[in-house]
């Protein structure tokens, strides 16, 4: 993970807390062609996080954030998997989830 | 980043929101004595974000967590490192911050 070339991205969303065993289980079984897709647009090595709260922490490496979340953009499976995902999520206003990552700033990093 | 042998480990600490400047200039030169340690006790890709209130993400891949949290607590160098972390955090309690990393469940992972 030396490579310069790789951003890391750390980003924060919120389950609604009576919703998390739906979120946990619809995570066990993501469908194929979302996987593909994500591959596809460069998401690499992308775990999520879950507090018992529900606080949700995305991280993951990329060569291109922005076009990693535009590639992503264009794909209809995403569409209809962020329409499924919706519900999920607390205070997101009239923005998908995806459309809500914004990334933490990293302050420190180990190879 | 398919390896089974290793863990993704992601943990949450809370920086004083008056102490994110000092706290982001240590992080810029933690003291090699330091990054040398953790490196042999197998803290692989470690990061660290901040996010603008002080809420802190650790995100980490080791062999073996239980291992790489003892094996620090043994060297010398960590007692000195955390000592100077220690007034940066919120709600430690007694706790060095090194004794609150409690990781977070991994839900979701992506290749």
């Amino acid at each position: 993970m030396t490579d310069p070339d790789v951003r890391r991205v750390c980003f924060l969303l919120k389950v609604k807390s009576d919703r998390l065993e739906a979120y946990r289980r619809d995570h066990e079984e993501v469908w194929p062609e979302m996987l593909d897709a994500l591959s596809r647009h460069g998401w690499r090595n992308y775990s999520l996080f879950l507090r018992p709260d529900g606080l949700l922490v995305g991280y993951l490496e990329t060569p291109d954030w922005e076009a990693a979340l535009a590639g992503m953009q264009d794909e209809e499976v995403n569409a209809r998997w962020q329409e499924a995902m919706k519900d999920y999520f607390e205070a997101l206003g009239d923005a998908n989830a995806d459309e809500s990552m914004q990334p933490l700033e990293e302050v420190f990093h180990l190879a």
